[in-house]
This record gives C-alpha cells, structure tokens and sequence, in this order.
C-alpha cells in the first residue's frame, strides 16, 4: 500500500499565480463567476452521529440528536436501532424532521440505536449512500454511521474488490464494513480494531449490533465526537448540543485513537490503534460546529468565535459606523469584534429561515439574486454608513462579492470593509469536508489585495493563521492544512489531481 | 345589521382577578400549563399578500415575493396567474419553496399574477381554506387574496346563504367574493365598491381578473399594503421586504380606504370608501412584519424595534452582566436596550433553524423539553451571570417560563430579569391576527408581579404603553386594542364570546 | 326556457354522405386514423351512485359499492358520510380501492352515507368536479351524487349566476344543488322538488343530508336505480351487482320520477314529478351494466346481451369455424351466437388484464400497437381458420380495424367476420355517456359496405334495430337515439353542435 | 455440500393421514378456515424476465415486455439499462404500469435493458429485493434478473459470508452474484460458468453488462425462455406473449444448459454445464403461463388446457346443465370440457377486474365475502340448475369452498360438481413457486372425498396424472413433484422443514 502514498507534504509550496483583478473578474479563473448556486459558496461538514445504548426510548432520543446536529447534514438521515436480538433501519433523503413521522420511529424498537445525518456533493447523492450502512456478514449483522473520510478508500476497494468483495454504494465507509467482513481476527473486536489499523484518514464511527455500541475515533481526533449520560444509558454523539437536547449530561469526549465498547456489561475502552501526534479541525471552531457546542476538551465555540472576532479588530483596526455580522455564521466573531472595537454592532442583513430545498430562480436578471434569497440588507440602518461586514470565511468569493454590492447598492453604504475571522483557504480537505478544487479557491491563486477587488470592498482583511492559533489552547493540535498546506494524514497520489493547480 | 352590532366600546373595563400565582402556577388558570405546544405560544399574523401586473414572469415573481412573505403565514401558499383571457391557479398546504417546482410555475403563465400566503388556526387547516379564492361569477372569473379579518363575516355569510349562497369554505374572505357576484352594480368596480362598503374588518386585498389587478385596504389600514415598481410592472405587497428581493422600487403605501386599478390603462385610485380614522396595527411593529421592511409610511421595523429596546432600558433599569435576546424576534430590541443600558449584548441562547412541518416528542419527560428543541442555553457564556433577557412579548406565559428556567438551570445564570418589549397583552385581537381567547392571555387576569411569579424570574418589567407611543410617530393612528381594551373597528355580539371573561 | 329548447326531433334525418373507403381509408373523415388512444374507442357510462341509510359500517359498505360498480366510472370516487349531526368527506382521482385505505374509511363514520364513482372526458379530469359535491347552503349541509346528464344545465347555469350563484365545478350536477339553494320552497323536500323539476334530462341521484337519504330518478328513468336491504339498513345503487356484493337483499328499482326519502321515519315515496313515457337506455344492456346485474325491471344482463348473439347469429348467417369474442364485452353475445350457429367458441384473443392507469407507448411503430397492449391473438388457435369475431358497438372503428387485421396478420386466420351485437351507432347521446360527436361516429357517415372496407373484414353485420327490440320486453319503453337519431328528452340548441354533421 | 443434500427423492411417501371432515371442517386443520385472503389462495409463480440486445428503444421495449409478463409478478419490477459504457437502472414496488412513467423511462438510455418481475411472499417484500440485482466488482457493473429458486441458495451464502462476502438482501439470486465475484474465473464468461455450476435449482436468467446480455437456463429447464427478433435486435423473455406484444418473432427456446452471449459481435451460445434429465414444470400449463403463449417447444398453453378439460370430462362424466369455469384460470379447460360433455358453456361467475392494490374488508360478517370481491353469480342463469364448476388447481380449498357456497345460496343452483383440471397438489415447490408448506395443502392430508365434503360440492374429481401426462408430449420431460413427490433436482436438508408433515 505505502508504494503510492506519498510521505506527509510538509514542504512548504509556492503559491500559484499571479492572477489578476481587473474590473472585479480573473481573467484567468471565469468559473468563479459561473457558480452562482445560493448555497454552495460555504465549506459543508458531512455529517453528524449519534448513539444510544441502554433506553427504552432509544431511536427517539436518536431522532432528537440527529435533529440537534442537522447542522452537519442536510441531505439524508438514517436510524438503526436493536432491540437485543434484531436490527432495524428506516433511512431516506431530506431533513430529520421531515423523514421521521412517529409511525416510523414506531418502526425503530429497542434500546439501542445510532443515527446519522449525511450532506454530500451532488453526484452521489443517492438514497444507497444514506447512513447507517446495514450488512449481514458471517458473525451477524452490523450497521456504521462515520463521520469524516479516508483517504485511502479506492486503494482499500480495489484490493477488497480482487478479493470478490460486491459493494453496494460509493461511499468511502463501506470499506470499513467490508474490512471487517473480510478480517481474520477471531472475535468482533479484534476484526474492528484490524479493520481501523487498515484505514487512514479521519472518522468518528459508530458500530451497532444486535446487543451492543462500539464507538471509534481517528488517532488524529480529527473530528469531534463525545460521551454523556442520562437515565443510566450511554450516549455518544458529534457535538455536546445532542447531549443538551435530550438533557443528558456531558462525561468526556471519546479520546482520539480510542474504541469504547457499550453492552449490557457496561463501557470498555479499548486503547489498539497506535498513538499519533493530534489533528483537531480547526475549522470546526470557525464554521461547522455549533455555538452552543463544547468541543475539543470543552471548548465552547461561541466563545472561541468571539475571540476570533477580537484578535480581528486587533489585527486589522479601521474607521467605520457599524459592524454588521453575515449571519448566522459571522454572529460570534462580529459581536467580539464590535466589542473590542467598540463601533456599534447592529443586524444590517436579515435572513430568511424559510428557505425549502429547492428554490426557483427566476430567468430575468435580478440584481445580486442569488444571495438575495437569504438576506436583504436593512437599508433605514445602513445607508450612509460605513460598514464592517463580519464573516468567517471566504471560499470562491462569489458570495462576498454579491454581499458587498448589495450593502452597497441596495444598502446604501458609504464605505464596505471585509473583515473575515479566519485566514485565507488556500487548500482543499480531504478529512471530511467537502471543499471546492484548489483551483476554484480564490486564495489559492490570488492575493489579499486582489481579492479585495475581486470583491469590490474597500478594505478586506483575514484573521492571521497566528493570531488564530494564539486564541485556541495548546494549537500544535490542530490541523490548519486548509490555511498553509500542512496535511498531517499522508494520501494517496490519486487525491493530487484536486490539488493540481499546485504543481502548475 | 346595525341593530346586532355593539357600538364602539370605548369604556374602559375592570380588570378580571384577582388570581395569584403559587409555585409557579396559577389554581384558577390549569390551561396554562397545558399548552405544551412548541410553536403556538406566539401571536400569529394570517396572511401575506403580493400581486404584479404587466411582467412577462408574473408567477415567478409573485412566487419570490411569498417566498419573502413567508413569515406572514406558514401553512398554505397559492398563485393565481392570468394572461389577458385565462386564469390558472396552483394552491396548496405547506411551504412556498415547497409547493412550487418550476413544473408547477410553468403551469402559471401571463403577465398578471397575485399570490397569498396563509396561516390559520388548525381548526380550519384545510386545502379549501387556501387562497387565492377563484370563483365564476356572472360577469367572468376573479381571484381574491385577502389579509385581515372581517368581523361581520358571518352575518352577511347568514344573509347570503338566505339568498340562496352556497359557500365553499370557512374563510370570511369568501364572502367579499358572494357581495360581489350578488351586488347589482353595473360595472365591476361598482360591484367591488358595493361589496366593500358591506364589509365591517380589516382588509389589504387583491382581486385578479382576465386583465387587471384590483388592490384595496380598508379605511382604517389596519395591515400593511404597499406599491412598487420594476421593468415597468406595478407591484402591490404586504411589506417592503417584498419588493427588495425581486429589486423593485418602493412607489408608495396604498392608502387606507383606497382601491386601485392596474390594467392596460395605467393605473387608477378610486376613494369611494367613506373615510374614518386610522388605526393601524402596532403588533406590526412589535412582532409580524420583518426588520428589513418599511410599513405605514416608510418607517423601518428595525429601527422602531430597536428604539423600543432603548425606552425599556429606560424605564426598567436594572444592573446586570449580559443581555440576551429571545431569537430572532427578541433581537432589535435586545440590541436596543444593550445601546441604553451599556450591558454587554451576546446570543445566550442558540436557535435551531432546521425544525420541519411536524416534530416528534418523546415521551419520557426531557426537562423544558418544548423550547428546547428550538432553542439552547450557551452554558460557558451564560454561568454564574445576571442575565437581562429580552422578548417582544408574553402570551400565554408557558414559553416565557421555561426559557426562564432553562437559562437558570441548564445554562447556570445566577439572576434572570425578564423584559419585555411592549405592554401586557390583555385582550384578543379581531382584525388579522390569529390570538388565544381573553381566558388564555395570561396578562388578563394577572398583574406583572403575579406573572413574574409564574415564569419564575428575578424580575420583570414590560414596556409601558406611553413608551410604545412615544416612538412611534402619529400615535393617534395606531390600533392598541390588545394592551388597552380600545377596539377602534366596532364588531358583532358574536365575537364577544372570546372576551367572555370579561365579563366575570 | 322553452323558446330556445328544440322540440322532440321525432323527424328521421337523411345520412350524411356519400363517404366512400379506398384502401382502409376514408378521405372525408382522416380524424379516424388519428384516434390512437387505447382505451378510448368505446363508449363509456360517465356514473355509478350507492348509498345506505341505517347501517353501523355505512361508509364501509358504500366503499364496497363502488367498488363492484367501477366500470361505471374509473377516473375518480368520492363518499360522503354522516352520522345525524356532522357530514364527512373523502375523494380523489383513482380507483375505489387505491383511493380509500382503513385509515381513510375510518375518517368517515355514520350511520348514512353516499358514493359516487365517475369517468368523465380529459377536458374535466379534475379534482373539483369529483363527486358527491358538498355544500352548504341556508338549510344546512348537503351531499349529492349524480349519474346521467341535464341537457339545460348550461342555461339554468346562466340564470343562476345572473341571481349571484357561485360556481366551483364545470359539472352539471352541480345545478341542482344551486337550484335546491335558491328554491323559495319552504321545507327541503319541496325544494328538492321544485329542483328536479326545472332540470331537463337524465338523472339517477343521491342526496345525504346530516339525517337523510334522498333518492331520485328521473321521469324517463334513462340510467337504472335499484332499492335493497341488509341487516335492516337500506340500500340504493346503480346496479343490483352493489347489492350482491354486500349481500343484500333486491327489493325493487327506484321508480321514473320517484322521490324516496330515508330517514328515521322510515320510508317515503313522492310521486311529484309529471309523467313522462319511459325512456331506459338501451345500452346499459349493450355495454355498460355488468352482466351480473338485473336492470329496468329485475331483467339480467348477461341473459339479454346472449339473446343479442343469438338474434344476431340467425339475422347474419355465414359459414365458420371458430367464434371468437373481443373480450370481455364480446363474450355473452358470443356464446349467444356460437349456441345459435353451432359453432364452436373460444378465446382467440387473450385479454391483458393489468392495465395501469397510464401507458408508454414507444415511439417506433410497432404494428396494431394500440390493441395489442389489450389483446393478444392465440395464433395456435387461428390459424388458417374462418373466424367471426363478435364485439358488442363500433364507434370509431379504428380498434375494430385492428383487431380485423391483427386476427389476420398476427393469428394467421383465413377469414375474418366482424358481427356486431347492437346496430350501427349513428349518433351522439346527451343523457349521461361519453360519446364522440357525431363527425367522429364512422357510422354516421359511412354505410356497413364502407366500414366493411374500412375495417378490412371479409363480411361485417350488425344486429337490426328491429332484432334488438325484439329480444327486450316492451321494446317502447327505450331510448334508442344513438341508433336512430329520436331523442325522447328535447335540448337546447348548444348541444346541436355536436350533431352539426347531421346538416351538413 | 454433498454430505448435507438428500439424493434423488425417487422413493413413494405414504400419505399422511386419515382426516376426516366433519361438517364442512377438519378437527385436525384448524388452519384452513382461517386463511381468508382474497388472492392468496393460489400457487403464484416468483416471476417474469425479458431481455434486449441492440434496440434504440431497448428500455421501452423491456417495459412493455414486463407488462406482458406482469401475470408472473406483481410485487415489484425493474429495468436496467446499458449504453455500452454505462449502466442505468429503476426498480419499485408495484405495477410495471405504475412504476414506469415516461420521465423514468428517459433514464434509462442505452441500447441494451433486461427486466424483471417479482412475486414473493410477504415476509421478504422488500425493496431490496426487487431485481434487477445490481452489483459493482472487480471486472466493473453487471445486473442479474432470476426466475426460479436455487435450493443451494443458504448453503452457498454460508460458504460466501465466510468468505468475507456481504450480502445485501435474503434473495437467492444475489448469491448467484457474488459466485461470479469469488469466482476465480479469468474471463467473465468462465466465471459465469463456474458461478452457474455451483448452484442448484431451477433458473432462467439474465445478465446485462455495460455492453452485453447473456442468457442461461438450468439443465433441467424448469422455467421457460425464449429467443426472438425484432428489427434486428435479439430479445430473451420468459414466454412468448413478450415477444408478441413487441412483434418480435420468435427464433427459438434456449435450451436447458444453455448460456448464450449477445454482443456486438453476434449471438454465441455455449454448452458448458452438465446434461440432465429435463424437468419443464408442468404447472406452467396448468396455471402460470399466459393462455397465448407457446412454452416448453412451442406448445400453445390454452391449447394444451382445453385438452385437459376435454380429458377431465373424459375421465369424470356427470349429468349436468351448465359449464361454469372460475374465471380466468378456468375458461380454457371449462371450454374443452363442454365440448367434449356437450354441457352448455356460460359465465356464470363473473370477475370484477379493478383490483386495486389493497383491499379493505369491513368488519361485520359478509357471506362467502372473500371471493365475492372477485366474483358474482348471476342468478338468473344458474338458479335451479345442476352446475359443473371447473376450476385449475385446489390449493387449501378456502376458496373453492366458498365458490360451491355462492353458486348455490346465491346463485341457486340445484347440484354444484367440482371438476379440477390437474391432479390433487400433495406436495410443496423448491424450484420458484410460492407454495404453503405442505400442512397447508388439502390435498397432502385429505382424500378426494374428505376434499368434496370440505368443499360442500356435490361431486368432485380431479383430473388423474396419467391422464395429465396423455396430452403434454414426451411426458418423461416434465417435474410433476407437486402431485407425486419425485423431487428431480435434490436440495439440502433444510428445505424439508417445509415438508415436515410428511414424515409424522
């Protein structure tokens, strides 16, 4: 396997380009311009999981902590749930609240269950890639629910397929299923923990049978995953926001590297994948974790945003009115900064929560429509102003963009100053978020400044990658490879053609 | 119909009591501990209307103008299109980006098009309730779309049925459709007028035919009506917010008493109404219209919402470490009183924006379970803090209470103040807006320090009634019926039923 | 109303013609070759009504009624039901049994209910017009059901909306309930009366009220009506097959012009409408009833209909060696014939019976596609034989053509006869069935000779006008009008349209 | 696997018994009463395949072949297509007419489809188990369609899952799937071959790759298929009513032990598997096939039962006055029998075709209301005379039961004598049709006359085995282990669960 993966890239590479500005388009980057889905302009978390071993109202409680993490994906859901002896699943596309009716949960006995929420990129949409992944094997059934991706999925398929293994989705944690299935090891465990040697990559994971609850997470603790209890049951999940909904009280997170086995004999942790240096998202402070959440050790995130937000207004002090948050997710980072600035902080963009799963566009032109959908600036509040615009991150900028006229032109604002509360993403992911091509990310291939007239603000200015580091504690535990470049998971060759504009 | 109708009940009345409240729950009002629902403790506006005409994508636009309406009703959308000779509508329950697919647009085509969005009390939830009402009268097809409420709906409903009526629903705005088909006028217009000379309520209506598109409100302008214009094409709304998404110019407000005609012609304003005075809906202030629209003359709810924050922080001073809004309505104000009072503002409670149609509860009992599955304490923000919390208003009081408690039990407050940003709600509302019975109002029967007993809160203050109208300008022309028993539209003995308590 | 009513067109009218067929076509008439639909060259009953007053499963019942009288009407049904204070509806397009699931019957309870099951053409497929229609008026509530058609539907329609009445269907029937509305009549029964009196045409009807069931049956009584018992509930439906289904007992047919009322008080027979000759419609026994019922008068159809072939076998003789029917419509006159001529009989043509509600057709020509995905010849069978293929009408002629020359083509028979077990339909019929306009009848325009060529068979006979009053007891009492063009109910001049043909 | 496979059960079983009925019921049978769905007392064939190679419509033509295949399998059905480099496949529960709209129809390109119709009993309908079975592997995709069962099935999954295979669904045919994956095979082909030379049982299938259909047929050719043309493209189908309906013509069978491979280089047929004795299932005459159908060699299936009702009337002469056949499986041998009797032949029974999907029973006792919902008298042809009333098989004569009680208490008939045109079934199928275990088959444990006096019938007689195997050619050919219990294909031990009865 090791032939074709290529050893950590901790060579520092040298920005492509230059690119240039001219009249807010890139000559050379004209998609940037074409992607005008409403939504699409955000990194996406992929999924969310939750667990429960030991209540009679297992798949309710599932349901409720499914629904509190619907942050994580908005795709598909799926329950699995086991009564001691059988398993049952109920699984389809679209939002928890939608898919579950209590006939269904009805459908869902017993008092074990996990759940997953999944969002993934148009092509493998498919009802077939839902989580859980059910399978009958020699030793029973199982059912996964995985949050994260493994980099070495294709290599691990291809050799599992000359084996004669049949897959049955394309997504990457059916391997893990597979590897189990095929595994030598004699007991169900021992046949986990070779499954998870053989895997790299990120992956919070949860396992069900018919009688128990085996959680996992990566050695690099790549993304989140925590244990808590109410009414005497166990319960894990992605975010401590699960445990609040259902009231149960936080225990600690799953340690990275670690298995815990829940059955009627109580918890076991298993410590049998070897130790490596950590990896924690970062990005899960910035964007993808909710505020109310305590992760990574009980850190809660609305505080950390904030504190971004202060470092921001310390890092990139300016003249101006009003701050003005991109909402939801600038909220945090532009109250902390209004604080710390002390220039007022008011709602100048309202957004509209109605939004369905499809939405219409008309075929005239509208003026900045795509982002119009979502929010519509205050203009009794603005005009004249000169506005702060708080928001986390910049992906290809088109979104910044259309806000920024829209502050200006149906806002009225005198000036617009970009002010984003985190560095500038230059890479890809390959850890579980679905990120955009390098060559679709404005920052890999232009400067701050010609961003700045890509998206016609009259100042823009990121959040250092030190100044971030400064607010998180012990920040060599980080993965920032989105910020400079630095994977802390070696992969394969094939996943380069995503970074290709790098070698140009 | 005189004899039957209660003149104007400009007498003050006693207030029902004195009820007292111990251990958090009034002996005399079981009811209130009963409303466990997640959603309904809120007052709800009924409708939202838009209309367009002389636009190629009449029906799209009018599906993006609902679509930015949708917070005037969430239960059931519909479009009526018309081309110069044909009508075609598309109506259902649900959300307006659920309901309309481009398939179902396309089935909508011309250059004229109105459109409602609906709430009503569940009672009436039904598909032949949706509007717009399409009828085939005499003299060809119309449509109607109507927000209010008319109060002597089920007398002329009586006298129509006598004539031979059959009705299709039980919507009032049915019967402006009868007095138009049964009217002798000679022309259209003298129908329209006949009918709303008959009509005793609130109206902002839209009437579509084969090739022109009627608007009217009542003499009073109760609710909100305005009119835009974009590529030459007249639009009418409910609000502003409206008009800025499909990027049309705010012209003017249709005034109270006004009817106007949009066709080939132009456009025309009859002022065949007789005139009275006003008395618009402060609740659109408060609570139903949305922060980024202009209402009754072009001013900014926004920025009234936040000046009635600022008053508060007047009137009720109070030393405290952190204001809090309820999200989202509690936010302007909240933002307000933060400004006046110099208490640091932050979002102490998260808000789960992704809560479909219908909602699962458990059955076990989950502490505060009905707010928190929309809302959740940040625990490492709010502890060991005094906390001003800042909500629009109390209906009942069981939402209040437990998101109290819940700010004091899960996110570990020390002192919770609770502040409200208008006066009690005493009293039903008969014009437009869906409100409990007088018994329901917690504030009918108990004063403020008996209702701060009830939600267990350190203190609470409400916003007084000559604070609300000192901000807003001409405070004449302001219906306040709900804080202050001064019904300005008289109406029949009927609807006195819900006032019963009243009379106790 | 009179003036602009045609008198009884008792006059004979001269033939259209001459057209003449060269090479299977007709040059005057290319709209036959276009008619492709598989379904749709029949004549088709457009109503079936049941309903039962007394019985504590009423709306289980009628569901079981309308199921066994679904070739009565397949695109929608609808029942209404009440229990002595309240009325409830349930209806939808589809058939009886995938429209009405346990859980919709169970929203349905009393003690009295009515159904309806209707085909109507593409041009009114929809919703609104689905019966029984519901309304409310000054007495209170109504439900009606209607099998036929008033011929002065469209005038009183006119008239009623000059007086104000609002119309929500395209329906006929839905004058009535106007008519009962507007009536001056003091109690219901008297403006039930007065109603059905100013009505023209054909109706079998039910009414439900919170505490009734009225029947009625037009003084011609062109659509049957029969009255039973069970389990000392009453019971009325279109054909006695209904009662069998739910074992009941027949007791007798609704009488032409009788009114029954079934309530409490037992019941009651008015005799108020005036005495007209009788007028059942002839195909009922032809093609519509199912064979299993008795009509006008206890008569069994399945008898009748093998008479037909009889009559029909010693009007035509012709030497052969195998009769083979068009199933299933075919099959009594076949045996019918077969017993007359001595030859032998079997099915030559296998019906398929799991027809969805819609089809595919590819778009490459598949030869006698449009018959095929129906019939399929047994060429084993055919084979190098002398078929006489019986169906029961022709109406376009273009199924009958390919049957010929699929039997030939595809089953390898010598000889093909085409024997027709009523005479040549030549004229459209406005009292309650489908029929294609007069132009669209080949026999209208074409002599047996002519459609003989047209249809391409090697001999083609209809059964005389003569043969068939022969076989029914008092022939009199029939309508004939299709056959001969003597229209017993006189119409307004609109409906002339569609005999335009005829002045040509 | 050989230990644990029973050899050639050749040996004669003595009859289990004596039971004896006692007015109308068997003390010993409790069962048989209470099985009382409408459909289910009936052996049903598991299903229907069809196949295309080099047809630009090749989906739309495998839908139609479905829907002339839709007697063998109205659970569920599925295409899957290929354009040479992609495979695309739709499959649902339900109708072929249902399930297939044109937009779905539209993805599904390509030039080459096969498809598939399912019964199964209801423990496994599931949509997992809906065919097409689709699988990625090694080599790329393929889709497998099955008619027929594999007796090795569970054994073989064993031996797989220990392997490490995963399987999807509990259909046998997946495993033939994962044979060809584990296969060490080196080309396709040779995998197809060893995979095929595992498994034992009865199979007819197809398998479609990005660019080729093959076909194969077990040695022993329980089941049918058929090859043919049209416009040079090759079809494979289960019977040849599919090719009709597409005016393909047929070519000729595949031959039991055949694999044929169709591509762009042409038509191949390979004779790789182990020649047997052949075992065509005789019930495909009986009952299964469609009556147009020629199977096993070309023999024409109404044909073929019109002979067994001549046979029948040969072997069991009574005096009667009517020929009645339960319709539609009886007709061709009631026909056969009237001729050879010289009874008269009639409908007496007449079938209500519109089935919906589900049916709702009401609760109050119905007389004989199972089969009513089917089937209805008519009276006036049946009252008062002696009825032979034929009928295919008896299966747990619940039904045949309650026809005898309907033609004589609501038909009236004076005598009612049962003739079966098969023998008595003693004995369950492992070879792809649903039958009861043998304890629910009354012919296993009830002689002819207990049979007559459960049925209440006047007389009864089945046709015998000799007299069966007299008109079927070269009668050595057939599998008549339903009626005599020589099994000509071994199974392992497992399966004789099923035939428990037997060895008490």
């Amino acid at each position: 396997m090791d032939n074709h993966i290529y050893k950590r890239m901790r060579r520092k590479v040298r920005r492509a380009g230059p690119h240039s500005i001219t009249k807010g388009r890139c000559l050379r980057c004209p998609s940037h311009e074409e992607h005008e889905g409403i939504f699409a302009d955000k990194l996406h978390e992929e999924c969310g999981v939750f667990g429960i071993f030991g209540h009679p109202e297992a798949a309710n409680l599932t349901y409720l902590g499914l629904y509190s993490l619907q942050h994580r994906g908005q795709e598909s859901a799926g329950i699995c749930s086991a009564d001691g002896k059988q398993m049952f699943v109920e699984k389809s596309m679209g939002l928890v609240a939608d898919i579950f009716s209590e006939k269904r949960l009805r459908k869902l006995p017993g008092h074990i269950a996990i759940g997953h929420n999944r969002y993934s990129t148009s092509g493998s949409s498919i009802l077939k890639n839902v989580q859980p992944i059910v399978a009958n094997f020699s030793l029973g059934m199982l059912a996964l629910a995985h949050n994260g991706n493994l980099v070495n999925a294709s290599e691990l398929r291809k050799t599992l397929e000359e084996e004669g293994a049949i897959f049955q989705s394309t997504s990457d944690s059916e391997v893990v299923v597979h590897l189990i299935a095929h595994s030598k090891g004699e007991s169900f465990y021992e046949r986990v923990i070779q499954a998870l040697k053989e895997v790299s990559g990120a992956f919070s994971l949860l396992i069900l049978r018919e009688n128990e609850l085996i959680a996992a997470r990566d050695t690099y603790g790549v993304r989140p995953l925590c244990l808590g209890q109410v009414d005497g049951a166990y319960v894990v999940a992605s975010e401590t926001c699960a445990l609040d909904l259902i009231s149960a009280k936080y225990v600690r997170d799953i340690e990275p590297g670690e298995i815990v086995i829940i059955n009627e004999k109580g918890i076991t942790s298993l410590k049998a994948l070897p130790v490596t240096e950590k990896a924690f998202c970062i990005f899960e402070f910035i964007y993808f974790s909710r505020p109310d959440s305590n992760i990574f050790g009980g850190q809660n995130v609305n505080g950390i945003r904030k504190e971004f937000g202060r470092q921001l207004a310390r890092e990139s002090k300016i003249e101006a009115d009003l701050v003005v948050p991109v909402p939801d997710s600038g909220v945090p980072a532009a109250i902390g900064f209004s604080e710390e600035s002390g220039i007022p902080f008011d709602f100048g963009l309202i957004r509209n929560h109605y939004i369905g799963r499809t939405f219409i566009e008309p075929k005239q032109s509208i003026r900045h429509f795509g982002v119009k959908i979502k929010l519509n600036p205050v203009r009794k509040l603005i005009e004249g102003k000169r506005i702060v615009v708080i928001d986390d991150s910049i992906v290809r900028g088109t979104t910044s963009k259309k806000i920024v006229k829209m502050l200006r032109e149906n806002g009225g604002a005198s000036e617009v100053h970009l002010r984003i509360s985190s560095p500038p993403t230059i890479m890809p992911c390959f850890y579980g978020i679905d990120t955009p091509t390098r060559q679709e990310l404005i920052a890999s291939s232009h400067d701050v400044e010609e961003i700045r007239k890509y998206v016609t603000a009259d100042s823009l200015a990121y959040l250092s990658l030190e100044g971030l580091l400064k607010i998180v504690p012990d920040s060599g535990n980080y993965c920032t490879a989105c910020f400079d470049n630095v994977y802390p998971i070696s992969f394969p060759g094939e996943h380069l053609e995503q970074l290709e504009f790098f070698f140009k």
